[in-house]
């Protein structure tokens, strides 16, 4: 950030009074710009014991395999994001279970929640940011392709409530 | 958003390039600036049956009361905001043992994370953003003088938990 987005001017890096961090603040304006961290949706979508992965198309981590996931827009709930990821990525409409796991990437400023979900029906499509996809046993699961660290680690929390049934609680990432 | 915070100059709306939504876009610069919901992390703090609110300082919602919550800072973890900020507000320890919810407010675009907490020790006391604070017994708990609506969600749900031991998925909210 060098401009203030409200005035147009440069901005400083000053410390607010009561504020306990620097932030960038307008140096026309005095706006206070404080940068957040951002979230990110997704969902393991399973179908009788099969669980669906989308080839990606786009960077990063072009041609990995990971779970329709992405970044919450302003006006949906973390539910309605996660859908709509799903929806884009993969032509598909779920049924949302449960909270899997809260992921944590700190170094680049993103809280991930991942659902457990269902496919309303099996039938799903490639959407634009999507090379091809596929439903994977368990056994199938391209561990060694997968996209993110996140990815591995939401499927393997997944495999272990394989055979759960009943409320469980999400994992809480690193 | 009035001025690209990357070029300084206006910003127009609209649509990138295999974009669903229209975007803010530098007009000198052409980089497209996402506006994302928020994280605000809390925690419900209990000790021996007592539960910690404060009493809210500043607006929104001066002088009502609170449970230990606000944004989450880039560089920490959700659980680590959560802990900041009790210290912040309640200059309190406590070791998080759960996660009790989430809760969406999509009309301000925030995303609420409350975790079960314990308070290591006993000894708390007023921050700069805090009037006074008090442990509570649940038959004491100020339910028509509480600031927002998810501190009344996240009090039931712990409430309903009382006694409960063991794991429990999380509360998912609006």
């Amino acid at each position: 950030m060098r401009f203030c987005s409200a005035c147009g001017a440069p901005v400083e890096l000053k410390r607010p009074a009561g504020d306990t961090l620097e932030r960038h603040v307008g140096s026309a304006c005095d706006k206070i710009h404080s940068r957040s961290p951002k979230v990110v949706v997704g969902a393991v979508c399973g179908s009788q014991d099969q669980e669906l992965l989308c080839h990606r198309a786009i960077e990063p981590r072009a041609g990995f395999w990971a779970v329709p996931a992405g970044y919450l827009e302003l006006g949906e709930s973390t539910e309605e994001g996660a859908r709509r990821e799903t929806r884009e990525e993969a032509c598909a409409q779920i049924e949302i279970m449960s909270l899997l796991g809260i992921y944590n990437v700190v170094r680049i400023g993103q809280v991930q929640l991942f659902y457990r979900a269902r496919l309303v029906s099996p039938k799903v499509a490639a959407g634009l940011e999507t090379l091809e996809l596929d439903l994977f046993e368990w056994a199938a699961i391209p561990w060694d392709e997968l996209a993110f660290p996140s990815v591995r680690w939401v499927l393997q929390r997944a495999l272990e409530l394989r055979d759960h049934t009943g409320p469980h609680p999400p994992a809480l990432g690193p």
